[in-house]
């Protein structure tokens, strides 16, 4: 199978994405697109993705997949190993319920559009949106923390096993460096994070090590 | 089972959810809670939910599952019939990747806290909220509707069957109202709206047909 990743190194959604594929040993071709340029709002790429956003995983017979959340979904029921879920219905709900306090509560807070329209709407300068960025982090990492104090956690979120909920956490920790944001403040995510960092799979898939790293 | 449902009128997460039970024909206790009284705020509640949102999903033996998609996953995983994905991975990709449209692209940066949050950092008046919420919806709407100039779309999102991008839909449409944001200006989503409306399954799941709406 031919994937191409459609995706820009800084990008937590891509950087997710990277890393499930990586997890299930998947190759893919990487496509860079920089945002502060409007690459993703060209004609030929809004075909793709209407909302001109990254990550878009392409197929090989040119379907397109978006979102990041639905792509990894599709990747786990197609290359069903190694697993991304656990096996059990209550297992994948926190699972699910923990990568999407990131993806639902965090991620769209914090991304560059959202960041260039408080700029234009409010005049929000650097030091503004530091504070709108550190306020969204802060008030869900420390509820995952909180969430995290339970006996299913593991080695990772879940278990001994890095899953979805991983995908998450990794790509918000890598996120926050933009604003110099300390994991150490969350004892157990700075934990999981340093886990998973030493796994090539997440590596691998970090934003400085990827081709259009700046 | 029993079930209860810890979750406000006016919460499009919480309409989402109260579609799917209705979908998937459980009753569940209706356990209200007003946001702006900070009644998520409890020490009992953050117990079963650390963030302090709703909707939550108490099962009978006390577990609590959060966040509304993760648990419509897990509705869906125990409770497969009536399906709320399609059966086949690029159509349960789709229908995914269209409910993500919604719950990563709009919800999160329109929710009450939010707004509140706006008002006390940039002092966003009622018509500047009006305008950052609005920008959203439309932003996310055009692409979205754009989305579903496609074969796979029937009478709702995929097909002729209600599932999970129409549960997002139908809450964001009611929750767009909070701001007079007419749905015409998008016809097929005005359309599918219009046709989940005429499902009970919806309108009793609707805000205006809650024990504690206003």
């Amino acid at each position: 199978m031919s994937l191409k990743l459609h995706n820009f190194f800084r990008s937590s959604t891509s950087t997710r994405l990277r890393a499930a594929l990586n997890l299930k040993g998947l190759e893919y071709d990487y496509l860079a697109y920089a945002l502060r340029k409007g690459e993703t709002r060209t004609p030929e790429y809004l075909t793709k993705n209407p909302q001109g956003l990254v990550p878009s995983l392409e197929l090989e017979d040119g379907t397109t997949l978006i979102q990041s959340l639905a792509i990894i979904e599709w990747l786990e029921e197609t290359h069903p190993e190694p697993a991304l879920l656990p096996a059990d219905p209550l297992g994948r709900a926190r699972v699910r319920g923990l990568a999407c306090m990131i993806a639902c509560e965090i991620h769209p807070l914090n991304n560059l559009r959202v960041l260039f329209r408080l700029r234009d709407q409010f005049g929000a300068d650097e030091a503004a949106q530091k504070d709108w960025f550190t306020h969204w982090v802060a008030t869900t990492f420390d509820a995952l923390e909180e969430a995290l104090q339970d006996a299913r956690t593991g080695r990772y979120c879940h278990g001994d096993t890095p899953g979805l909920a991983d995908l998450c956490l990794y790509a918000q920790v890598w996120n926050n460096r933009r604003f110099d944001i300390p994991v150490a403040d969350w004892p157990t995510i700075a934990r999981i994070f340093a886990e998973l960092d030493a796994l090539p799979a997440f590596r691998d898939a970090s934003p400085p090590n990827q081709p259009d790293a700046a």
